[in-house]
């Protein structure tokens, strides 16, 4: 896919330990898989350079993979607040990397992400792996957290028209 | 103070809505104030492009004020997950500003940063202030974001040598 009208989404994934991206084209109605993998951080390294390497890492595949929107999760660990701050700080990272270069960036709850790719909220992880299968025939991932990126910027390109439309009626009130 | 064996450090009070910072300088027995202020991030913008506010100030200000170690406060909010996210964003920008640059990162617990300041895990902010008053004469701050970072780079100050040695021991065995 070429032209104007195409746009490149990355989902994001966001965790400490493992932050999972995926990048797929779309023009609006059809989606196409451009690449994806895992961003991993050293274990036993002080966690603000663990940080250091997600940053580092997600910003270079944002460069490379020439996306010009993001996407990323937005969750938290109900009844475990050290791991919920643990998340936040990941999670932080991945929303400063693609700000650092200009992206658009949206949120979207798992509900609604696992709603978009599967048609409920409350899929099991293989439905979703299934579905992303389907609806990107050529994807090769190796991981949930890939899959969940993937199912993030998917849930992005069937959200994407309907909020540029929000936006456009709030502006021009047409 | 001039001289190798001086040491700028700047506390990190994090926050999305506003992070406090304070730089002082220590010779590991003396300490003088530098520097103090706040960094807020505009309320109704994007969440990303909030980091990146927070991430951009931080930044400007450690490498301005030659810091050349950082201590950031721990804390998470114990029964509000939603917050306690919030807050992980802002601290995980606290902790990767620092490192991009690559300074040596220290991190503390609430009660050990009062404790370190006033003597007690359990004080209130207007004697953590005095006390600042007191251990930095020359500190002017005009909020309790400020005099929070300073608490926590005079905690950091009050470690940092025994943490040295701790790390000199377990390295040599003497």
């Amino acid at each position: 896919m070429q032209g104007e009208r195409h746009v490149r989404i990355i989902g994001i994934d966001p965790g400490l330990r493992r932050t999972g991206w995926g990048v797929i084209e779309t023009d609006g109605v059809r989606l196409v898989y451009v690449s994806s993998g895992v961003i991993t951080s050293t274990a036993g390294e002080a966690l603000a350079y663990r940080l250091r390497e997600l940053f580092e890492g997600l910003s270079g595949i944002i460069a490379s993979s020439q996306a010009g929107e993001a996407a990323v999760e937005e969750t938290f660990v109900n009844d475990n607040p050290r791991a919920t701050l643990k998340l936040g700080q990941a999670r932080g990272i991945a929303l400063l990397a693609p700000a650092m270069r200009g992206l658009s960036i949206a949120e979207y709850a798992p509900n609604l992400i696992k709603k978009a790719v599967v048609g409920t909220g409350h899929a099991e992880k293989r439905q979703i792996q299934a579905m992303i299968g389907f609806l990107l025939p050529k994807a090769r991932f190796e991981s949930a957290d890939e899959a969940d990126a993937l199912a993030i910027a998917i849930c992005h390109a069937s959200h994407r028209g309907a909020a540029a439309l929000a936006r456009r009626v709030a502006r021009e009130g047409v």
